[in-house]
């Protein structure tokens, strides 16, 4: 298994390309992208549980009942959520696409993202896909990346290259994050692509899987997207033998997947929404994974944490305070805690009590730029990890007038 | 009914005092506070749900299971949690209060509150104990209400008096709120009184009853505190004939607590750590209480759309967007939102999906100190109201260096 550039584009037959249509008034920022495989795809998608679910949701989710496609068309500036016609402007979208690329309207993953509530309007998208369409290049990722960021900072994309019966294969993924994160179930926009040779029963599963220890682990403010979306095109191009159980091979692709997904996820933490630091919260010795779990998610919810962490502060009585809260069933006498980062580590908590540890150590780990707080619950093996991020002044500011 | 001034000391018999003992280094903050009663009292109390408890709590707890008590005693700067002392010290806090005041160490409430984690000394207490003693006067409630702010910026008073069988009757209130507010099944930390005469049990049903509907529909930030606790003590010195059960003067009486208590949860959020804003969240057509409840306080914890109120922001998908994801069953496509202040009230989105509206009146609604959020789900009759405030720059500071 190791890294290689290329994003969406590394595995086979992957073609991308982004434009700037109009939707964003940022004439130099990428609002419309395009996805598209040169052969038939098996498809995987898993969505936001919000009741509030944005329009292209229902419509890729209709598309691809039949476990199949083929390209992914998706707008940011605005999420097509709330609105009266989205169904008919998200099945518009479709239709141009697949007109533009001769493919059938339901072969079309449509996903958009930004403001909801307001009205989007298709022309300039009807007038970018044949630009976008005749751009599309296997050296593309980097611009579909550019294409689906709202508040990001930076583009998400990563890749690996592994092997199955013999053939190399590949995995691709590019990710749009930074606010409204709180995954539940689903996760935010992530586009992920592959050249493995998968029915699509089985490449659901592997989706569904994969996230529940990933997308599902990263909360950036606690609040679940309506448009929130993973999707996962396989084109078999890699001439493997076609995973079509539980195998050996499908063990190896897991391994693959989590290897993208976790690089997005710890991408989309630490280029949360005013983010200065990536938090990582590792917890074991739990009675059993899903307490793990719930009490990383808790630690890494706290706002104030978060706050605490932006000031560089072992304020550590905040993480036995958000176990405490966490609804986790655990006995909190039991509980150490340590901050660790490049610059070391420092136990600051033992036996659910403080320590005395040197604050001027302690202020150098957490000065870093990922910090990973390490809770040991001492009640048995199991174990989890959740990313978010700092809650800076910088959050506040950039959803204080998000719309204008 | 009438709103009086007072606070604790309103009701007959109360004498309240506050000092600076030490344990806060600006020496021109009280940090230390004492109520009593002249004659014993009925006591009830409610307490956080969160697993990890000040050692306060569990003393408070513990002498108050006769359902008497005649003193309260309590710091900030420090909540005595997460101290391997913990216990030792809460006690010798109330035996110390109880020889001052020649009482038993049983009939005292003692609380805490400010940094976890950090060793309690005594000493400064005991040394502050024979003076704040001396002082206890029957115009000392804010003194009082000063000495256990921690981040407050403003002192919390409420009282009001009211008639019982002929008898005028009076219930007075302190409370410290500000961070690390988001009550589940308990509270911040209030103390109230009154001089009703009224059996423990049917004190503690008020009590128990009362919270459900007012602190606990309060988040400043979605963190439930390790130290929240109600208390209620009642002297019955008004005189009035005792209430033994669910009577008329039972009525009367939880509806001049809820009078109390609205007054105090709307203090505390709009003085919410960093708050510039305090927003009601009024949740109104809801199949059931438990719907309105859960969508209220949705609505009011997320920090997108508490960041959209600092910016004055009518950004109603965030409305949405907290209603969908809340977990309650609600069909978001007959869900209507207008904002509501003193300038006046605007509808923004009706069955589910955006309306026309003034920008510039929306703007100028939100921007006033005290802001409605109205939600009509338009499903039943059932309603509820929670309460929070804007996520502001100032919330990120306070909390990025808490402890230094």
């Amino acid at each position: 298994m190791k890294n290689i550039s290329g994003g969406v584009c590394a595995p086979k037959g992957f073609l991308a390309h982004g434009v700037h249509c109009g939707i964003r008034k940022n004439t130099s920022k990428n609002d419309l992208s395009l996805i598209m495989s040169e052969q038939p795809c098996s498809a995987a998608a898993v969505y936001t549980t919000n009741l509030v679910k944005g329009a292209p949701l229902t419509v890729t989710k209709a598309h691809i009942a039949d476990g199949c496609a083929q390209a992914v068309i998706c707008n940011s500036g605005n999420a097509n959520t709330c609105n009266a016609d989205g169904i008919e402007i998200a099945e518009a979208m479709s239709a141009l696409t697949a007109k533009e690329l001769d493919l059938k309207p339901d072969d079309i993953v449509v996903a958009s993202t930004g403001v909801i509530g307001q009205p989007l309007s298709v022309e300039p998208i009807a007038a970018a896909l044949p630009a976008l369409a005749a751009g599309l290049n296997p050296d593309g990722s980097h611009e579909a990346a550019l294409g689906i960021m709202t508040t990001d900072t930076i583009a998400k994309e990563v890749a690996v290259e592994f092997t199955l019966s013999g053939k190399a294969c590949r995995i691709g993924g590019i990710a749009k994050g930074s606010g409204m994160i709180h995954p539940n179930m689903a996760t935010m926009l992530v586009f992920l692509t592959t050249d493995v040779a998968i029915t699509p029963a089985m490449l659901q599963k592997a989706l569904s899987g994969d996230i529940q220890n990933t997308f599902n682990m990263i909360s950036i403010d606690g609040d679940t997207s309506t448009n929130d979306m993973v999707t996962l095109l396989a084109n078999g191009m890699a001439g493997n033998a076609e995973i079509t159980d539980d195998n050996e091979d499908f063990a190896i692709f897991m391994k693959a997947i989590n290897t993208v997904t976790v690089g997005l996820c710890r991408m989309i933490a630490g280029d949360g929404e005013g983010a200065t630091r990536l938090l990582e919260c590792c917890v074991s010795g739990a009675a059993d994974e899903a307490t793990a779990k719930t009490v990383a998610k808790s630690v890494i919810c706290s706002s104030l944490l978060k706050a605490a962490m932006f000031g560089a502060d072992a304020n550590w009585g905040r993480v036995l305070c958000a176990i405490g809260y966490s609804g986790a069933d655990v006995d909190v006498n039991k509980i150490d805690v340590s901050f660790q980062s490049a610059k070391g580590e420092i136990l600051v908590c033992k036996d659910g009590a403080g320590v005395d540890f040197s604050e001027e150590l302690a202020k150098e780990i957490l000065l870093e730029k990922e910090i990973e707080i390490l809770v040991s619950l001492n009640s048995g093996s199991a174990s989890a990890t959740a990313w978010g991020c700092d809650l800076t002044y910088d959050y506040v500011k950039i959803n204080g007038d998000y719309r204008t």
